[in-house]
């Protein structure tokens, strides 16, 4: 992101995060860093990178008055690794992580999306060669039609508009295939594609 | 299968049932048709193409005894439509449907294969042009690499082989997201591939 020109402030529990200030460090002035609700406070586009598992928790932190009326983007998939390998949803079928982020936060405008590809190929797109693709879902269609601006601008051609956000619950499901398909392939370089 | 040159009987709850008595019309000497006992009886391979929420009764059926020591390829995936649409997995996440097929008849070879994709595509993947992929994952290899044979006759070139039978659950959660893209592509002319 900021090597696209934004100025990005990253969010973690204490002000004084070490890996945080390192990123900053190693970022440039439009890198800074703080708690979760400073990055909450600052941005205009807030993304949710955190763990699935404790991401209610984190963005409680960040404050639903801090998120109020912005475009969420949720990226964190629920996976339980407390049981062992390969890890589990902590929630799906019925319902998913990013319906329980829209219902816990109403005023933020939540979009699923990057949730189904490696970090490594959701940044870089191109590592994976040929067409390949990413979706996203949402309830709020301009919320939805900047994401996908900013999607776009990474490399990612055409995302596929799954619709609102009850979508998640499939996107999210798509992890349990994905973590079977690290372990067969031996990499994390590959990405679905829609064939038509 | 019959056009594949093999003997089909085609199982249902009666043995006089009208659809599968209109099938074996129309598919010549190698077709016939009977109970599901007397389908599980006949063949050396045996398909469950049942309606994923009645699977496991319709196997009660067929019958442990005659399913014994069998390839068990389970196609079907567990959809529940009682709750009106998109439908919900009858299980998921921590289990499978293959795997409750494979503790119910733990004799049954079962392989879980070919049920990614719409039935159109799954007998006909030259539907999609290009290439596009299907899986297949088991706990006896020599039982999938039989059912890997009968898919490359089918048309499918490189069957990704997921491992043993918990990885159906991957292969059933992307029920949700098939669903979805129906939805939005508004065809079922479509497929997953694994771009890598």
């Amino acid at each position: 992101m900021v090597a696209l020109g934004h100025d990005v402030k990253m969010g973690s529990r204490t002000a004084k995060n070490a890996k945080a200030a390192e990123w900053t460090k190693a970022n440039g002035p439009r890198a800074s860093a703080g708690t979760f609700a400073d990055a909450a406070k600052f941005g205009e586009v807030v993304f949710n990178c955190t763990a699935g598992s404790v991401s209610l928790e984190a963005l409680k932190q960040a404050g639903g008055k801090n998120l109020g009326g912005k475009v969420l983007v949720d990226v964190a998939n629920p996976l339980d690794f407390s049981k062992g390998m390969p890890p589990t949803l902590t929630v799906c079928n019925t319902d998913s992580l990013a319906e329980q982020i829209q219902r816990a936060f109403p005023d933020a405008k939540v979009v699923k999306a990057l949730n189904t590809m490696g970090n490594e190929v959701m940044l870089n797109p191109g590592l994976v060669p040929g067409e390949h693709d990413t979706f996203v879902c949402g309830n709020d269609p301009q919320a939805k039609a900047q994401v996908v601006e900013i999607i776009r601008a990474i490399g990612w051609k055409n995302p596929i508009d799954l619709g609102d956000i009850t979508a998640a619950r499939g996107l999210e499901m798509m992890l349990p295939i994905f973590v079977r398909l690290v372990g067969t392939l031996h990499t994390r370089i590959f990405n679905f594609k829609i064939a038509t």
